[in-house]
């Protein structure tokens, strides 16, 4: 999880969620050249289960690929905030669902080539009724799958985002396992 | 797959491989924000499988999170090129092997929140020996997996990457098919 003032390198951005900054990196040969990188806080991502064994998603309008497109709850830590209450925080804001269980799944980068954002994956489990409270720029629909339904997700094309592919696959090896 | 003039906004930085720019969002409420996306033509993914039924691999430096992490070989397409192609010239040039057989496997958004970057996933396959060939800025050690090896990577803690990690699972879920 990165802090806010360890980013490194000419600020090209300064935003409510990350900053970009230009860094200067060496080559094998000694040349010089400025990258870009997202300095991130970091970000959570749920994988809701019903007391039915079956899975909640969003449909989540996304500015960036102009489409509205299926993904796994999920969304960016404060700088340095707990990774256990934005994950409460973001399951509620987006579904409407509060989790009494939360199991941590695995971390990972989502982007190394050109940013430091760990995802931190959470199972989230024992599912009871909240409030949902989406950002004005959120345009979120709420969906639920049954497990049979979910796992057929993998590999029928209807999801395109990364992350929530990477959860499927992560949440059907859990089961498996 | 984006082309370089289909960008939309205030351009924040123009780069070698991608661009970034600055978005005029209007929330339900009809107040407006800019927000930055990187705007990218895309990347492939490779899954490089040996005649052992193993898995190639790179040790690659990431200085975004100055690590140097274990990745599937996978590289940033050229404005308008063709992802074939792309993913002949990547694999080649990062591992040293070169592809008979490239399999379409499937294509998703890394991360939708800021960017538009599309990841063509191959299958490689037929491997034969060609010539390594790193960019300056290029620190890379290849690695073989047996089978057995690269099926425990996704879930040993030994691989951070997430596009390496859903490559692992597509792979997994291919030959269970």
């Amino acid at each position: 999880m990165s802090q806010r003032d360890e980013r490194e390198g000419r600020i090209l951005y300064e935003g409510a969620k990350f900053d970009i900054l230009l860094k200067t990196i060496e080559g094998r040969s000694g040349a010089k050249t400025e990258k870009p990188y997202i300095h991130h806080p970091g970000a959570v991502v749920l994988i809701p289960e019903t007391s039915h064994g079956g899975l909640i998603l969003i449909e989540n309008r996304r500015f960036a690929v102009e489409e509205t497109i299926l993904e796994v709850p999920a969304g960016t830590l404060h700088w340095g905030e707990d990774p256990v209450e934005a994950a409460h925080r973001e399951l509620e804001e987006e579904t409407g669902w509060r989790a009494s269980t939360l199991v941590p799944v695995m971390t990972y980068f989502s982007a190394p080539a050109f940013t430091n954002e760990v995802m931190h994956v959470f199972l989230a489990q024992d599912l009871q009724r909240g409030v949902l409270n989406l950002d004005d720029d959120e345009e979120i629909r709420v969906v639920e799958f049954s497990r049979e339904q979910a796992d057929s997700l993998l590999t029928d094309g209807k999801v395109k985002d990364g992350k929530t592919l990477l959860a499927l696959a992560l949440w059907k090896n859990l089961r498996e396992d």
